[in-house]
């Protein structure tokens, strides 16, 4: 996942602070009872997701056996077909839905400092760098030039046309790791991420001839994250922190030359797809509940809690309804989304393919925050929807999921089309507080998720897709 | 550093037995007490140490300025310049000691998967992988051979002739991050290591045509180990955790075929050199003190932790000394070996060229386990020298360096020639807990350093080394 809606994920202070208020607040709810048998569903799929290991089956095929997963490339291509069949085999009714997009691949990658105060005679270093998906390419030879340090936007404006023109700027802003680490990783990530969205623009417009920037994220392991940035005309790469250190100590002491080569190419669209799938429902088969994840990653590392984790948790919420031969009421529809990393054409495409059918999407659940223990969701709903919830979230208290966060933005990248046109939105909220180490690296694989956090998530959702499926009426809106 | 004595290594829990143990014995030990003047001077030491920015000062120049050290490099030779003009500045004797070694170079290092389970159609997944020391080089358009994976020696002889030959064998033994992290992190490393040493050479006598080790050392971040291996006739190469888990799984689903390239090149010898400098002593300047670090490091990361900081303490040492006018009575030798990490040819010249002046070598301090926290003394010396060294851990317990743990093995790598021939041996027993989640990798950079845990290093080795030459007598052997 990508946006800038993070600002508002996961914090835990703030989980804190808002349960608090919420059971200060609870007496002057309505009571709201559910019917006994869904209660005893809610709780047979609860212990059943704690038992299963489907799921983990799952995002480990996806990343193990096809592995990365770049919008439009073969792989991802192979995981539509694989997820298409796992959820025809589950009984569900499964639609490939078109999107149309063009196929981004990375290219050289290099970079060497060439001059600086100290450098053994003869010699470079490396520096570890990778590219963002709006970079220019380099010539093949590569770009040589000085670097100029700024340590936001405004030091750069502050440098001006005159220092930055024909320079290569390094926006060498941290990623707050202690932030992160006490529970506001989304917000920490909001603050770095500006600048892997906008630094090549800004860098463009004062006459930069490349743009780099800090890493974003918390990993200490000279581990480049890569990301979309808006396309400025230049080439665009990201360093790691290590490297991030090393050019700034250095251009402190005088001017530092960077040999810089980013060849990445873009080719021409070609037809990929949304896989939707749908559990029909018993009784309002027209309403629609979307439980989903992205089905794309970035090529470095092999997607696994970016975002196999979150496909993985949808397919298994419809492999436990099945198996416990439970029958929604409303449609429940697995969505495994095309190109959330790289521009978002796949939600674009179920938007205005569904644009007529949006009243009748009673929720969207997207999981797009790793699989890391859930302590509740993130939620954008009317406020009155809350006491509806109560009872499922009681189903969830011995998982420890347990919190409603309301926020102002879409709890999930491809589901924000639905939010925008009013449908209740949901993430899982994961303890994410090393997800941002491991986020649009080559060490995002399978070892990062933890087999019992990810059976709590599938608890989660689960729980949460049937309640929305089968209360009496839809939440307002 | 790199060998089998580690296993006797930083031990936390042993630590803390040890310290129980020392407690309880103490009053049986005869009471030392040093001169007033030494212990002033001690203390004077120690607190400079712990005010001084010139260690950190000397390790940011070696590993940002001048980068990489691998021996025999123009980086290596840049940085014995660098070491013996500082030292020549502070007033020392300084000798350039020849060491001839080749020139090891890093070529291409690049894997993929090319045939298993699951894989989407015309599609490879990239395998990180780094070259070992002993690696023969593949061709340059690399080899392709099925893997079969070895958890153990035994797992591989099990295996036999018939399954191994022609295969590339992965030794698949993790590296027991759960025993480093608890103190451990020597004995952790021990047990891995060997398969890095010697598993191409097991490999090779069943007729493997590569060698792949799991990854020595506890980073989770898809970054792989580098390191010393015997040569064996085959390429060998270290492929990341990750990779490890990923090939391991897929291989137990069927057969995978691998396809692998590593070229390195071995040059011929040149001449490098230890520096070697001397702070003569004021009454007994025959004898001599050693107090060092290895300047050269592995060439994927800059050698902060391993070993730049060992040199730049040991620089310390004598900058202290001199810049508070102090007058050691034996000689204090400031050495900066050069070699250790790949055949340590710096220290063999050493021993063969000062074999007559062993008796002289009062004692020799090697700190290359990094700059953590000093809890106290690794050392292999007479017990009976023990009590002589009380009142100077006494000086130095408000930095909570106050342990002495006698070990079976030579303290360091490059005075293990000295303490074979019977000198008083020591190392910094640095808190190693992380310490081989960076050694050997790409982020094995300055700010793994922290500056008042480096302080507190150089305040354990001047405090020492000034004992040491500084005692009425030369510790018993």
């Amino acid at each position: 996942m990508k946006r800038s809606f993070l600002r508002s994920a996961v914090s835990l202070i703030a989980l804190f602070c808002f349960a608090a208020t919420a059971r200060a607040q609870r007496p002057r709810e309505p009571e709201v009872v559910y019917p006994p048998q869904l209660l005893s569903d809610l709780a047979a799929l609860r212990d059943a997701a704690l038992s299963s290991d489907y799921a983990y089956q799952q995002v480990a095929h996806l990343t193990e056996n096809i592995g990365p997963r770049m919008g439009a490339s073969p792989q991802a291509e192979h995981a539509v077909a694989y997820v298409a069949d796992k959820l025809r085999k589950l009984g569900l009714e499964v639609h490939l839905e078109e999107v149309q997009l063009p196929r981004w691949v990375r290219g050289i990658e290099t970079a060497e400092l060439v001059q600086y105060l100290g450098q053994a005679p003869g010699t470079t270093q490396r520096i570890v760098v990778t590219t963002l998906s709006g970079s220019s390419a380099t010539a093949g030879s590569g770009i040589t030039a000085e670097v100029v340090v700024a340590g936001s936007f405004a030091e750069l404006n502050a440098l001006g046309r005159e220092k930055v023109v024909g320079k290569i700027v390094l926006f060498n802003v941290p990623f707050d790791k202690k932030k992160a680490a006490a529970g506001y990783a989304g917000e920490a990530y909001g603050e770095a991420v500006a600048y892997r969205g906008a630094g090549a623009k800004a860098a463009a417009e004062l006459g930069a001839v490349a743009s780099l920037i800090r890493s974003v994220g918390g990993a200490e392991y000279r581990l480049p994250h890569t990301g979309y940035s808006v396309p400025a005309g230049i080439p665009a790469g990201a360093v790691t922190a290590e490297d991030a250190d090393l050019i700034a100590h250095l251009a402190s002491q005088g001017p530092v030359q960077l040999h810089l080569t980013l060849t990445p190419q873009t080719f021409p669209e070609i037809v990929s797809h949304n896989v939707v799938a749908d559990l029909k429902g018993s009784e309002h088969p027209e309403q629609v509940v979307v439980v989903s994840g992205h089905l794309d990653s970035w090529d470095l590392g092999t997607g696994a809690i970016d975002d196999g984790a979150g496909v993985a948790v949808a397919m298994e919420a419809a492999h436990l309804i099945e198996e416990l031969h439970l029958h929604p009421k409303r449609t429940i529809r697995v969505i495994a989304w095309m190109d959330e990393e790289n521009g978002g054409r796949g939600h674009d495409a179920y938007a205005k393919q569904h644009a007529a059918e949006m009243p009748n999407h009673a929720a969207a659940i997207e999981s797009d925050l790793g699989a890391g223990h859930p302590m509740g969701f993130v939620v954008k709903i009317n406020p009155s929807a809350a006491p509806l919830l109560r009872p499922m979230l009681e189903v969830l208290r011995s998982t420890g999921c347990t919190a409603l966060r309301q926020t102002d933005y879409s709890p999930g990248s491809d589901i924000s089309p639905l939010v925008k046109a009013g449908v209740p939105g949901f993430a899982p909220m994961q303890d994410s507080r090393t997800y941002f180490n491991y986020h649009h690296t080559a060490a995002d694989t399978l070892d990062k998720i933890v087999p019992r956090e990810l059976q709590e998530n599938a608890a989660a959702t689960a729980v949460l897709a049937y309640t929305l499926a089968n209360l009496p009426q839809t939440l307002p809106r």
